[in-house]
């Protein structure tokens, strides 16, 4: 089964099978100058890819193959690029390594499933990292999942609850990994398909059981997983509990300068190893909401990584430390406190001071996944620390897979937003993360998973173009987000209609807007019911402990960050990035409340004044929501039934979620304010 | 172990055992003109009452005993009446029936207690149904508890979960009838020394098993309690799942016209009585918060009601009606609706249409037990109805047992309203609910439970004193709250200083205005936390769909019920009560925000305005609770350690609330309003 065809009535997403067996359907493979018997892991993916997934022979003499794949030096610098050159009569695939001919198979599959003709290309990855972490449990339960049952840890018996999501506790019967070896295998071709070639398995927050997986009778768990993965080009991590000397090693602390913690945790990076010889690493939140950390023995987040480090630079292991860090017990009193200069203070300091197996994981922006941020001021200012740059695919602030979200435009934004540091070669925020990592191949990007068990791996179908656009933003960082958009419609609707393909590319490609039209506005953030995080609570989050505020009264709106009168945040950046946020005029209008206390009557750069603005555009978010609504019921007859019914479901709950963040916010500013809509629209009093 | 002196660990409340014992040390009892063989179980009960708990003899001669009961005609016109008369050598109580017995022989303990002389009193109840309901599950948990587990389905495992309430969902271990006895043993007692002589054992949303109390083997179970309940004069009652004939009888509906469904209840009643001679009736919640009921079919509430009261009728049984029925999906945009008319529009035209063994059980306020609320117009509107006034001790709306909040003074004024309805001998809402009833004898009081495993049966030990309380308000509702409080205090901390009670007394005798004025402002209510109902949120329910609303804009808040520009509400009163709430002016201040909406700067009948009003409370509120907290750590050395301490960390907890609500409420409505506080006290922006 693990190698074979899997199960057919598993949903293939972008790789359907049939249409693609049916476009190779007279090619024939062969290998020039490669060893097959040399046991790479990766070899013998491929091989089994072109018998068992295409069901296409391999050919002993490769003069008679349409396909070849060739390892040589091909001239480009990094493993993972490849080459694709077709002559008269044949299309050679040559990488320097494995890993080059794996991509370079699954995007001839690509190009070809796109309708590419005289397909010449030459490609290499802008990241070198190109992770997902999954924040599953080992109940079976994902933190933030909208997707139903983990692949990983879940049971057949979670399939019954596919909804429980974040707030399931399942009982784990037996086994925890009980798991669907046929799903992983998918999801691994999927993940190598895009490039991804890192997941860590479990929630960052390690609770009970999930603590025990760094060891045995688990980490038989989590060889098998690797053993799935391995050939698909993809190394395991696992996040860890910072505890775990004494929930495991039943020392009396967990304090990185002590010898016996150091030594813990050599013994259990050997145990890993020993096991799982091309284990990635670690992922570690510490010291944030309430994980324990190398604050409390009073070390630095340096001295508690470079221990982790140490213990596990040995086997080529890394330590993804999350820079996820702030007061989350904050006074909404207390103006002088702002989340967002956190991350920043809390590391900026430690530039340099990091081991070079160690990689700090940074939010995009300064707060959490919002609809839309700033780019974070690390990005650009850290010059010695390895970084990667973190994203959400899950959609916990996104609309939860119910919203129709595709994402992967405000990710292209935020990567190539350019930080204007002068000391940088190119300083866009995908590049300064390389060039300011000590070690250019310890950074890259990750991203939060959105997979489960539900019928099309994500809840709302639409929503695995976010996981496809991620992994392509990752390989190419300036790849376009709607053509992005347009490759995954096009190979994953691959038996509809063009006018089909047309009408879900309208919905989605300015999805990301609309949802931002009908939710908090202007970058003012969190208005979010607590704790749930999806639907409208405008002061959800008011007088709450999470520094998350939008001190809207009577005149206005907005958080003052500014260096002039407000919080000084904006002094974090460039000076040129730090002058644009600075001015009202100057800051991009969908970030205006991120930076800005604003006057309701107030002229911003749309010229209209802000009240008129939130009114505009909690109107025209519903209204483009109507129509999503239609259009989508047109495509009917020309969706599988249960894919159509799906999204259509979706779409009226996510009507009803627009109309209530529409009248909410709309009534809450007109109750606030006292200014009616110019346009005589109906705000309710 | 049942009939014994109970667990000497067990809290003994306002019955302090050894207190009592001495103060009758020298007594001796006798029984004059009475059958002591006549198996009759209160008779059998004060007997034990002697012997065992007061450790007294009885005497064959009755004219050697210093303490004699005589049941005879004493001119009163209650069974439950009775006269306490002292002559040069004994004291007698008189009663034409043994449970006027065993109330004056609880009420010489009390004054005795008190420290009276010379006791000769004729006392009769106000209130003929006397009644504390139970939201106890039979999984152990209690809705809205805040006191630990179910002392009647709680098991010894739930004692390790004390605070798990409302929140918790407990296993049940086996028998779900492994309660304590001696626990309930001496809560009967309690309830008896007081005058309760109904209670209901199970939440009105009955679910799961809850629904099987009222058939074998779960009966086995209520026929244990009552046998316990029973000798001190108190009926046992159920709340029914209105589905019952479906669940149990596996009938296709529960149609109150189908003839199977009649036959259903009427061989359900017939089993229950076959094992409790005595049992008092069935509660029923239908049509309310999702319950079902007789609306699904196009019945009435009366004909629902009609239907179970021919069924238990033959056995002299009660049918128990809740009037909290109301549109639970209300849209906040939709002003026209107003929760507050829900109970008069659904049951005042069906005023007369009831059974005479049916009693429509109405809350005290038209909204939900609020910190203040007018009195429900029902009251004094219906005429051919029998009636009972339902309050809620739990404290779900009243700080959960963690705050102090003596509600006592709430409750009699509530009872004590007049609501000038002419057509009553005696108006006051206390009167009109027994003149108002077609049987009078089926007309009463009826209050949610607050009782518990916990050490002191209340979360706070404090809390207490509301059970007590409301049980001598039913007996005597002209009592005055401040009386009643000293009782309690007298009686139940014996062994302290003068100076202590006096100190106990000043913090809790005005502590029901203290939190109403740190809470939501002047009866607009509802500020809370969603579902949980502790702490502030001021937008909490705002945009829901409960009903339950301020309106708060930047010019004033409040909710417009007047005929004049609102919902009409007011007009439900009686003319002269209408006319009152009618006017800005002539409304009590403290209910101002729930019949009007008001500008911040409108002056109020305390000369004050209204911005005004609202910071003034809310500093003083917390003010005073600032005070409690001083005043209690005086009480250490006098107090026992445990129910100090129990005290103290509440109190810890309460200056915490009251500080959020304080400055939330105040910071909210400067916001809103834009006026600064008049004497510069911090108000946050």
């Amino acid at each position: 089964m693990i190698d074979g065809l899997g199960d057919d009535t598993l949903y293939e997403a972008w790789l359907n099978r049939n249409a693609i067996r049916e476009e190779f359907s007279d090619e024939t493979f062969a290998f020039k100058q490669m060893d097959l018997n040399s046991g790479d892991a990766i070899a013998l993916r491929i091989h089994k890819e072109i018998i068992e997934w295409l069901k296409r022979p391999i050919l002993d003499d490769y003069q008679q193959a349409t396909i070849i794949f060739t390892l040589e030096k091909n001239g480009l610098a990094s493993d993972d690029a490849f080459r694709l050159v077709s002559n008269q009569s044949s299309m050679v695939i040559s990488a320097q390594s494995q890993s080059g001919l794996l991509y370079g198979f699954y995007a001839l599959i690509r190009e070809r499933m796109l309708g590419k003709k005289n397909i010449r290309m030459v490609s290499a990855p802008d990241q070198t990292l190109r992770m997902i972490d999954h924040w599953d449990q080992i109940d079976g339960s994902i933190e933030r999942g909208y997707a139903g049952a983990s692949i990983f840890f879940g049971t057949p018996d979670h399939l019954d609850n596919p909804d429980k999501g974040d707030f399931s506790v399942l009982t784990v019967q037996g086994d925890p990994f009980r798991h669907d070896r046929v799903r992983m295998l998918q999801y691994a071709r999927m993940l190598a398909s895009i490039g991804i070639n890192a997941i860590s398995l479990n929630n960052v927050n390690v609770r009970s059981q999930g603590t025990d997986l760094i060891t045995a009778p688990y980490l038989d768990g989590v060889k098998e997983i690797a053993d799935i993965f391995r050939g698909f080009g993809i190394k395991i991590y696992l996040a860890i509990n910072w505890e775990s000397p004494i929930h495991i090693g039943h020392l009396k602390n967990s304090d990185p300068l002590d010898p016996r913690v150091e030594t813990f945790w050599k013994t259990v990076c050997d145990g890993i190893y020993h096991s799982i010889p091309d284990f990635g690493g670690f992922v570690v939140k510490a010291d944030s909401e309430g994980e324990p950390g190398p604050y409390q023995y009073g070390r630095t987040h340096a001295q508690g990584a470079n221990m982790l480090a140490r213990a596990i630079a040995p086997h080529d292991g890394l330590i993804i430390w999350r820079a996820f860090v702030y007061n989350s017990h904050q006074d909404w009193r207390d103006r002088s406190t702002d989340r967002a200069k956190a991350a920043y203070e809390n590391f900026e300091e430690l530039d340099g001071k990091f081991d070079d197996n160690v990689i700090l994981q940074i939010k995009f922006g300064p707060i959490d996944f919002q609809t839309v941020e700033p780019l974070q001021p690390l990005f650009g200012k850290l010059t010695h620390t390895n970084q990667m740059m973190e994203f959400e695919l899950t959609a916990e602030y996104l609309g939860h897979q119910i919203d129709i979200n595709y994402a992967v435009p405000q990710w292209s934004k935020m990567i190539n937003f350019d930080t204007k540091h002068s000391n940088f070669a190119d300083s866009k925020a995908g590049e300064v993360i390389k060039e300011g990592s000590v070690k250019s191949q310890n950074s890259g990007f990750a991203a939060v998973g959105n997979v489960g068990m539900t019928p099309f791996w994500t809840g709302n179908p639409l929503a695995l173009a976010n996981l496809y656009g991620y992994g392509r933003l990752c390989w190419g960082n300036q790849l376009d987000s709607s053509e992005i958009l347009s490759e995954w419609i096009e190979q994953t609707f691959t038996e509809t209609k063009v006018k089909t393909r047309q009408t879900i590319f309208e919905i989605m490609v300015e999805s990301n807007k609309t949802y931002r039209n009908y939710t908090a506005p202007l970058g003012v953030g969190f208005m979010v019911i607590p704790h749930y995080h999806y639907g409208v609570s405008v002061n959800g989050y008011e007088y709450d402990k999470w520094g998350t505020y939008h001190f809207a009264d009577r005149n206005g709106v907005g958080v003052d960050r500014t260096q002039k009168s407000g919080t000084g945040f904006t002094a974090m950046y460039s000076p040129e990035v730090a002058r644009m946020f600075e001015g009202l005029e100057s800051t991009p209008l969908e970030l205006t409340l991120f930076f800005h206390h604003v006057r309701y009557s107030q002229m911003l750069s749309n010229h209209k004044t802000l009240i008129k603005t939130i009114y505009d555009q909690h109107f025209a978010g519903f209204d483009t929501v109507s129509k999503y609504v239609a259009d989508w019921s047109m495509l009917e007859a020309d969706l599988p039934v249960d894919l159509f019914s799906e999204v259509q479901n979706r779409l009226k709950q996510q009507l009803e979620n627009a109309l209530e963040w529409r009248d909410q916010i709309n009534t809450y500013f007109y109750r606030l304010s006292g200014i009616p809509d110019e346009l005589g629209r109906e705000i309710y009093q």
